[in-house]
C-alpha cells in the first residue's frame, strides 16, 4: 500500500534507521549464535538478557545474566552539547534494567570506549559517569577497553557500548510462562527518551525546527539538551523490592520498538496486552517531536516509550501493593492488562 | 629532548595513536573504578581481564574472568579489501587470550556491532566470523548490540566489539607472585600483527607505499589484504593442556604495546625480563613495515608483537615439557629468562 502522506512525514526509517533490514539481519544472527550454545545456556539470543549457568543441573544454582548495550545517537547530542558526563550513567542504567526484566541485579560491568583520537578530559567525564551509574546500582566496573582509532571516527566524537552480568538464583528468574490472560500492567514513568529514539528526535528539533542544543524550548520548560540529555532512569530501586517480595511475573524493559515491540517480549505465546492510551499523560518532548515533524502514530509507538519505560506483569490481585512499591520511586500506574491473543493493542484516547 | 632524526619516520604517536595521552587518562580511570568495587571484586582494572567472586570467602570457589576488546582499524583494512567474514574470530581470540593468560576458559561472549546503516550482509559476515570463533573455542555467543547510528559511521564501516566472561577455580589462577627470577620465558608464534599496530603498518604500507590491499607483495609472498587480515590466533589449544598440567606459573598476552608493555603485567614487582632477540626469526611483514617506514627500533617494540603473540612464564625444569606440549601448536622457543630489576631488556642481535 502507498501512502501518499507518509514521505512528508518523518518516520523513523526515513530518519536512517531501518528496523526491516535489522530484523532480517537478527533472524540470521540468531540462527548462527545457537551453532555456538554450550550445556550452559539458558536462554536464546534476542530476550532482554542471555542466560548461562555455572550448574546446568542445579534448578536452585545461580544464573548469570548477561547484555550488551550501547548509547546510540544520544551521544550525538551529548558531544554537540559538548556535556559528556551522564551518558556513561544512560548506559549503565539501559543494562541494568535489561537484565532486571528477568530477576537478575547487576554483578559487573565492562565498557568499549571509541575515538579517533582520546581527548582524555572527555574519556575521564564520560567513564566518570559509568561509575556514578555503577555505584548506584551497586555495580562494580570491572574493566573496559579505551579504543584509539584514527581516521575511524570524527574530532570530537566517540562511541559508547557496555556490557553486563548480573545473577538471579534459577527459580527466582521471571518467566513469561507465569502471566495469564488478565493479569494486570503497572507501568513505571520514563525520565524522557532514555536512550532510543534520537535518530528521529534529532531530525526534528534539529534539522526540522532548525533548533540549537542550547535552545531554551518554552514547550518543555528547558534547553533542547537538557530535554535530551535527561539520564535514562535505574529501575532498580523501585523494582528490586517488588522483585524480592515475589510480586512481579514478568517485565518488559521500553527500549527501541517502543511498547509494540517489547511489551510481547515478556508475555507467553497466545497472551497480548490491552493498553490504555487515557491512563497517562504523554510527557510534552513526545508532543512536540509528533507535531512538528507530523511523524506517523505507529511510528511515535515503535520509536519512543511515549513516558513508559517500564512495564510491569503483575496479578491483578497484587495491584495494590505494586503501586505501593513504586510509590516513591516515583509512582507508576495502571496501564492495561493482558488479553487472549497476541501483539498489544492500544485503547483509549491518548491525553492531550 | 628533540630527536631531528625522529620527524622524518613513521611512530606510532604519528601515526595518529597517543600512548601518552591514553596511559594518564587510564590512571584516573583506575581511580575511579575503584569507587565502583564491591566486596565480590577480586582483580584491579587494567590487568588483561576482571576477576569477579560469587563467593568472597570461598579460596577453591569459581572466578569469573571478564574482558572487553575492539579490532581497532584492523577493520579499515577489512572493509578496504570488503572481506568481513575474520575479524569476528580475530576479536572471539583476542579476548580468549586474555582472560587465558589469567588461568581462565572462555564461557560466553557479547559483541556490539555499530554502522551508520545496517547492511545485513556485512552484519551477518561479520557475525559468521565471531560464531566461528566462539565454536573453536567452546564459547557460547550468548547476546550481543546491532546498532544503527545514521551520520556516526561512514557508509562502509563499522565498529565492532566483544566482551567475554570466562571461568576458573580460584586456587588454579594464575598469579605472578609465583615468578622467580631465574624462570624460563617461553614464547608463542603468532600469526601477524594480530589486532594491534595497524594504524601504523597502514601509514607505511597503502600511504607511504602506496600499495593497494589486493597488491601482491613479493617479499611477503602474498596480498596486502592476506597478511594484514591473518586471524589473531587463540591460544587457548596450546595452552589450555598446560595449564590443566600445571606447568605455567604466568603468561602475557602480547598485544598494544607489545613486549616491553605487556610481559611485564605477568611478572612481580622486582622481577624483570631478558629476551634475546636472536632467538628467532622476525616475520617477514614487520621487516617490511621497520624498513619502509624507517620505524624506530623502540616504536617497532611498543607496536607490534614481532612474531610473538604470547609468552609464559615457567620455571627452568619445565621447559622440555613445556616445549612438547606446544610443538604441535605449532611450537614454541625459549626467549629469555627472568631477572631481577623491572621492565624488559633486549639483549642479542635481532636475525636478519
Amino acid at each position: 500500500m502507498v501512502d501518499s502522506t507518509r514521505d512528508r512525514r518523518l518516520t523513523y526509517e526515513s530518519a536512517g534507521v531501518s528496523i526491516d533490514a535489522q530484523d532480517r539481519a537478527l533472524v540470521e544472527v540468531r540462527r548462527l549464535a545457537k551453532t555456538t550454545f554450550t550445556t550452559g545456556v539458558l536462554s536464546e539470543i534476542g530476550s532482554f538478557g542471555g542466560l548461562f549457568t555455572l550448574e546446568p543441573d542445579n534448578p536452585s544454582g545461580t544464573v548469570l545474566v548477561a547484555s550488551a548495550d550501547g548509547v546510540g545517537t544520544k551521544l550525538k547530542v551529548a558531544q554537540t552539547a559538548a556535556r559528556h558526563g551522564t551518558v556513561g550513567e544512560d548506559l549503565v542504567n539501559h543494562c541494568v534494567n535489561d537484565i532486571l526484566v528477568l530477576g537478575a541485579r547487576p554483578l559487573f560491568f565492562l565498557d568499549y570506549f571509541a575515538s579517533g583520537r582520546l581527548e582524555p578530559g572527555v574519556a575521564v567525564a564520560v567513564i566518570e559517569g559509568l561509575t556514578r551509574g555503577c555505584r548506584a546500582n551497586g555495580c562494580a566496573l570491572l574493566g573496559g577497553e579505551t579504543a584509539e582509532m584514527p581516521g575511524f571516527y570524527q574530532p570530537g566524537e566517540y562511541d559508547l557500548a557496555g556490557f553486563i552480568v548480573g545473577s538471579c538464583v534459577r527459580d527466582r528468574l521471571l518467566r513469561v510462562e507465569t502471566v495469564r490472560t488478565g493479569d494486570a500492567l503497572v507501568a513505571l514513568p520514563s525520565t524522557g527518551l532514555h536512550t532510543n529514539g534520537y535518530s528521529l528526535a534529532r531530525k526534528v528539533l534539529i534539522e526540522l525546527l532548525g533548533l540549537k542544543v542550547t535552545d531554551e524550548v518554552p514547550a518543555l520548560g528547558r534547553s533542547v539538551a537538557d530535554a535530551l540529555l535527561a539520564v535514562h532512569r535505574s529501575y532498580l530501586p523501585a523494582l528490586g523490592p517488588l522483585l524480592d517480595a515475589g510480586f512481579v511475573k514478568s517485565a518488559a524493559h521500553i527500549t527501541g520498538g517502543g511498547i509494540p515491540d517489547n511489551l510481547p517480549r515478556a508475555l507467553p505465546s497466545g497472551v497480548g496486552a490491552e493498553i490504555d492510551l487515557g491512563s497517562w499523560d504523554e510527557p510534552a518532548l513526545f508532543r512536540l517531536i509528533r507535531e512538528a515533524g507530523r511523524v506517523p502514530e505507529d511510528d511515535m509507538r515503535r520509536t519512543f516509550n511515549l513516558g513508559v519505560g517500564m512495564i510491569l506483569v503483575v496479578a491483578e490481585a497484587s495491584v495494590p501493593e505494586v503501586l505501593e512499591g513504586v510509590s516513591q520511586h516515583p509512582g507508576g500506574w495502571l496501564i492495561g492488562r493482558t488479553v487472549a491473543g497476541k501483539g498489544v493493542r492500544f485503547v483509549g484516547e491518548r491525553r492531550a
